[in-house]
């Protein structure tokens, strides 16, 4: 044998789809597994703006990675931060202070929002990437209402119901839709002092289109079906500025107290360590087989990595190609552990990503799909978007919950987890009035 | 008429069942309705410590008020913390400083927890009274065991794997009990460098027997079913110290990084302002229509109170009761008004209080209930409890929720919002080791 041990001992880091995924592959492998995560679920990422529009509580789409892996033989994992690699040394270690040795490692910390050269604006338009964000913004979306029927002042009004979201992807289109339903059907009747159907839910985009990764009739459809339930879209719409304010494009000037950022996203800072070429987010550029260069035992997956596959397709960063790159560097390290080979001495096929379509809701029973030369839109792209969300969430608990959530939203217009959590409001809209 | 405007204005504080079930049953009264809460839902607290112990989402157990109030004619709902009373100039004043008048004003603010003469205790030994401590309990408990996994000191191991409960009343023995077996069952095979099933689960009773409230037989009872699960009751325990390193019980310590308080409430400290007597524990001390002496238009209801009721029996702090208060001032108020008279100015019967029986779970098919001359233990007394609290629930969604948790644990032993939310761990309890 060629290892330290008479094993390999991989240590896998971050318990995405990517990682969650390698490890899970794992499980039938040879050696000493670890992983390591900073939180201790995994997080089902498509649904986080469900939790944002407070449709879905953070536990259905969230499960303890120590549960996923229940029962495989040969792993440890491991709740903590990572503070440094070490690649010649081959370790790991982590804020806690502990470190690990690794025969391979797989490196999946995945991406965070990016406000480009204006980091002063995460303050005022916090972006979507976890639980704490999703919590923090259905707070935030849940308060502006009722400090807006608190108001006395018609423009502090306006601006407490204006809800301004920053970048046209999937994200942006999904919260803008779930947020114009929200105010026009589920809160309509319950305020005394404002009409919540009065509200704007304006969705801006700097490139000419929305959805740029989709195709053009589907983008016509997607405009179509926000506006048709009252979201503006703005394309060409380029932010300049952001303050509490407001949000101003060029001259124009947005008055908005809610501005949400789904605009940009950087990978993880840990790529920066390994000291081999990075793109301009951020992302590890990888060989064909996932692996930085001269480094065959050390694999980057999922959104922390760039790569073009042997088709010539740059990898999207969704969930199903990080799913195919954790399963794809598993299958490579099990083989080469299988023969008792050290790493990168078996030929290695090159990953190839297998496009398996992209789906996007835009509200109430309406969606976007396309799978293979399938386009679909409305009802039916709805259901299909229902069906592959269930049946990719983990754990049959959350997918029971969240199908009955998603049953008792679409049948009474109500959502379930309503909930403000944090402290009472602030004094700073409220103002002094004298009422009967 | 006699009032001001020519309806009356009725304020109510608190949104707890006192204050809710007021509100609801004034939804057919004539008048300007106003409720004001610092939180915008009603709070089910008998199963709080269910999301303390991973079993349920704060969503299941809370509903916006908005919503349970959807459709009622003449209610405004106030998002606030309420800064002062007014008695003599029937003024509510807001901490978003805008003020309301009334003519009948309704105080149910409830309690929080006492540390007695102890407040530094409050730091190591939180207590639970609303979502946040739920959830912060929730990662605490969760945490403990992902810190002993990575601790080396077999004694550090085993003051992070030992939980201490202070406080032997139902919340104590339903936490005792819950943990018991999450530490037993659920988590039992998911470590790889500690035994879960080695975790000790102590409950602390500083009087002679653990449930004072309950019958001398469902007692002993609850005592056999806790330590047939494992938990350690030991009464007569009271505790002198409490630090992040343990538990003094006179000169006996409990090496623990775990304490949880559910020894002693006090009432709001609202109670205070109304400048009249109060008992030890902070409550009004109401007349028998649970107004306060010389202001008939001012009530207090549930916790906030304290009164013996025109049969004698003292009103016990519990929701059953708070919800037959609520109810009966407003039957009042709705008299009053209908009849187009001042506060007080008809006479009023004296509040009685029905008593329903008593119910706590141990764990797993197990709890304890007296209902009338009825007492029951085990797994009758334990359906019991689940039909009342499921019967008790508001929302069909929150009630179907539970029920299908509740299904979804009993046949698997999983829990089923296992979590860990803040940040990742700190320091404090790992050390460095080298790790294969």
């Amino acid at each position: 044998m060629t290892y330290t041990k008479d094993y390999p001992r991989i240590v896998i880091v971050g318990a995405g789809f990517a990682g969650l995924y390698a490890a899970k592959e794992l499980r039938r492998a040879r050696g000493l597994k670890t992983v390591i995560d900073r939180t201790n679920h995994h997080l089902f990422q498509p649904l986080l703006y469900q939790v944002a529009t407070a449709t879905l509580s953070p536990a259905d789409i969230a499960q303890p990675i120590r549960a996923i892996l229940r029962g495989a033989k040969n792993f440890q994992i491991f709740l903590s931060d990572v503070e440094e690699i070490d690649i010649e040394g081959r370790q790991v270690r982590l804020s806690c202070a502990r470190t690990f040795s690794y025969d391979y490692l797989i490196l999946a910390t995945g991406a965070q929002h990016s406000y480009f050269d204006h980091p002063e604006w995460e303050e005022v338009a916090p972006g979507l990437k976890n639980l704490s964000d999703a919590i923090a913004i259905r707070n935030r979306f849940l308060r502006a209402f009722e400090k807006a029927d608190q108001a006395v002042d018609i423009d502090e009004i306006r601006a407490l119901t204006t809800f301004v979201i920053v970048g046209g992807g999937p994200t942006g289109v999904e919260l803008a839709g779930s947020m114009m339903e929200i105010a026009r059907n589920t809160i309509a009747d319950e305020f005394r002092n404002i009409d919540p159907r009065l509200s704007r839910v304006i969705l801006l985009e700097a490139a000419s289109e929305i959805l740029p990764a989709y195709p053009q009739q589907l983008r016509v459809k997607t405009v179509q079906m926000l506006q048709r339930i009252g979201v503006e879209v703005r394309t060409l719409a380029k932010v300049t500025a952001i303050d509490a304010h407001g949000v101003s494009i060029g001259d124009a000037k947005i008055s908005t107290r809610n501005v949400l950022w789904a605009a940009g996203v950087r990978a993880n800072s840990l790529g920066r360590q390994l000291g081999v070429p990075l793109d301009r987010a951020g992302r590890v550029k990888v060989g064909p087989d996932l692996s930085i260069p001269s480094h065959p035992e050390v694999f980057v997956v999922g959104d922390l990595a760039t790569v073009v596959d042997a088709k010539g397709q740059q990898v999207p960063g969704i969930a199903p190609a990080a799913i195919q790159m954790g399963r794809y560097v598993a299958r490579q390290i099990i083989r080469e552990a299988n023969q008792g080979v050290l790493a990168g001495q078996l030929e290695r096929s090159s990953f190839i990503y297998s496009d398996k379509g992209k789906l996007a809701t835009i509200g109430r029973a309406s969606a976007v799909a396309q799978i293979g030369g399938i386009r679909a839109s409305g009802w039916f792209a709805w259901i299909l978007w229902l069906l592959v969300h269930i049946a990719f969430l983990i754990g049959f608990r959350n997918k029971l919950m969240v199908m009955i959530s998603w049953a008792w939203s679409y049948l009474t217009w109500g959502r379930g987890a309503r909930l403000i959590t944090e402290s009472p409001n602030d004094k700073s809209s409220a103002d002094s009035r004298q009422t009967a």
